[in-house]
């Protein structure tokens, strides 16, 4: 069947529609804004369990009992500290690094702290939900040396939404805005086969490690083409700065045949209920935290947007005025997306490695043919 | 056309055979035992070139004029020193890091110092001379610190080979020598889309950055199943220890269905011609550096290899002796690659980044259908 292929030369660039693997972590339906993860409805995940939940879930397939969801607290609890060297590391990179370059050193430098390289399932998970746990701790890190700060202590005791708020945005523990941040983390835990997704499995498919398969997927998703259209929503809404400047904005942006970030979705037919669920947490918490004239601002451009195109607002159009209201900086949006979707990474990474064949495809030469090297004394 | 993909349940495991994209970098021919760089066959490149030239022209396209040339040896020049705080950062990892995962963590690290990221093509081609020429330098400080020394300087005004030695296996200049690191440099500067390569592809396809892919590519090559074939090949020859053991060894080997490193290439009916030239360098160094002894493992093992199975040697094999002879920790063979093989991930980058698609496949879902969440309190 293989051998077929190579003797065609049909191109699959960009891969688009090509399937390269069973897998059982996730389900999506873009047409029916469907997204389950191990066979549980994202909506519903959402309502009824906390981010480590998810974690389990992902990790080990099933939601963990009563039992094991204390231990998956403890192992976040006890991972969160960097050693002293990781520190250090983070702070000799220049202030204006940008935040998801640092994050992907400091995650390459944690792998040569690991030790030995093990890919059994169980020390994968583990390592995974170290890791899990380390990621809000760099970024506090990184963001404490950008500013000439000392790095904030992770709190303990508490859940993990919890301290990725202290660590993040310097937020007390509140249990309305632990349970928005719940929300984030649990709709970006995992989207399938994506680009970063993919990269940490090639990288993985040669039998490497976890770290250097979450470092590829860091400096995947770092491009413009996959992360940050929630930053670019939130540096849109300040940029147009009052309801007023909306509808101009829009209707010039639509006769320029310009994409607005946050709006629309592959093939996407109806609202995404999970966008709707974050407009609800976002209102809430913009009221909560004096954010509601932004928040006028996000309902504005949805209003405006549903009446001039038929495009709804995706996941990333509510999350940014979630993480806003939140306190969390605009250009640590992308970083939140990563202390969330690491989870998928690394249920991808086992799940590649518990059936592995090496990802290695060909490509069709359309170069020079043969030619004799010249002379090159002139 | 892609449409109908997407309603197929055809999985292309690993991609074997699967056309991901156009590429003008190298022709390979695994039958025949033929590459080219851009139309050059590769044994008239060893045998009338300089690793410098293949630089050029993998990024450029095209072979040097002689001014280019001077150009480019100058870039690589000026290109070798580390910034102060990466030194710095390379010293506070662990003695026993793995090589290859301090060089994903310098490279990475390295990126952070780059400033702005810009993929128009002249950028990506000084970045990509500039991390060419750092390599060399990040393992010198590398193998330094993990011996307690401090870093050598780069040697000036010598060709980028012998600063490799220098700086790789301490060696004074030495034409012979320089010679077969260039051999070694250029067989192994690209090889298409295997999975490094399309690793890096995968990682800028998002338009992130040429660190961020190189970083992918590095710790997708430091995977058993990719990189490290001729370390593994030296460790045999090392195990092995006596001319008479290696009879025995193999028909073993046989019975037990095992493979041995160094030997064989997917579908390879004759004996490669870089092999053969690789044969010729390691028996000349062998003798000028008094390693006979050692070299005569390598032919018995290859004489026994042809007299057992239908299999050649291939690259790895012969470059094995080259690198020990030339005094080369085994641990630094795959570095050595890389040192070699960042030149043809950085081509594929600047074409990935030419005519770009997002690299985004799909997975067919075989896991839990849809299930309620249960009652989790006991």
């Amino acid at each position: 069947k293989h051998a077929d292929l190579v003797t065609t030369t049909e191109v699959h660039k960009g891969l688009k529609g090509v399937l390269v693997d069973n897998t059982a972590v996730c389900e999506i339906d873009d047409v029916n804004s469907l997204l389950r993860y191990r066979g549980y409805d994202i909506t519903e995940l959402i309502a009824q369990t906390s981010f480590e939940e998810i974690v389990y879930l992902l990790l080990w397939g099933e939601l963990p009992t009563a039992g094991q969801r204390k231990d998956i607290e403890q192992q976040l609890e006890d991972g969160r500290r960097l050693p002293a060297e990781v520190v250090k590391i983070i702070q000799l990179l220049p202030r204006e690094t940008t935040p998801m370059a640092a994050l992907r050193t400091a995650i390459s430098a944690l792998g040569c702290f690991e030790g030995s390289l093990d890919l059994a399932t169980p020390k994968l998970r583990a390592a995974a939900v170290r890791l899990t746990a380390q990621v809000p701790t760099i970024l506090n890190t990184f963001m404490a040396h950008r500013r000439g700060h000392q790095p904030a202590e992770p709190l303990r005791g508490h859940r993990h939404s919890e301290n990725v708020l202290h660590l993040l945005a310097g937020r007390a523990p509140d249990p309305d805005e632990s349970r928005a941040m719940d929300g984030v983390l649990a709709i970006h835990a995992d989207h399938e086969f994506n680009a970063s997704c993919f990269s940490a499995r090639v990288t993985v498919s040669t039998l490497s490690d976890l770290h250097s398969a979450i470092t590829s997927g860091v400096g995947t998703l770092s491009g413009s083409l996959h992360g940050g259209a929630n930053e670019r929503v939130l540096e849109l809404v300040e940029k147009l700065g009052t309801p007023e400047a909306v509808e101009p904005f829009i209707e010039q942006a639509i006769g320029r045949k310009e994409k607005i970030s946050g709006f629309g979705q592959r093939g996407c037919r109806y609202e995404d209920p999970r966008a709707l669920i974050l407009r609800g947490m976002a209102e809430e918490l913009a009221s909560k935290t004096n954010n509601t004239k932004q928040f006028e601002m996000f309902i504005r451009l949805n209003e405006i947007m549903r009446k001039r195109t038929t495009l709804w607002p995706n996941v990333d159009f509510y999350s940014a005025s979630v993480l806003n209201s939140l306190g969390v900086p605009t250009d640590i949006f992308t970083p939140v997306f990563v202390c969330s979707r690491i989870v998928g990474w690394s249920a991808h990474v086992i799940e590649q490695v518990e059936s592995n064949v090496i990802i290695r495809p060909k490509g069709l030469y359309n170069g020079h043919a043969y030619r004799p090297i010249p002379d090159r004394r002139s």
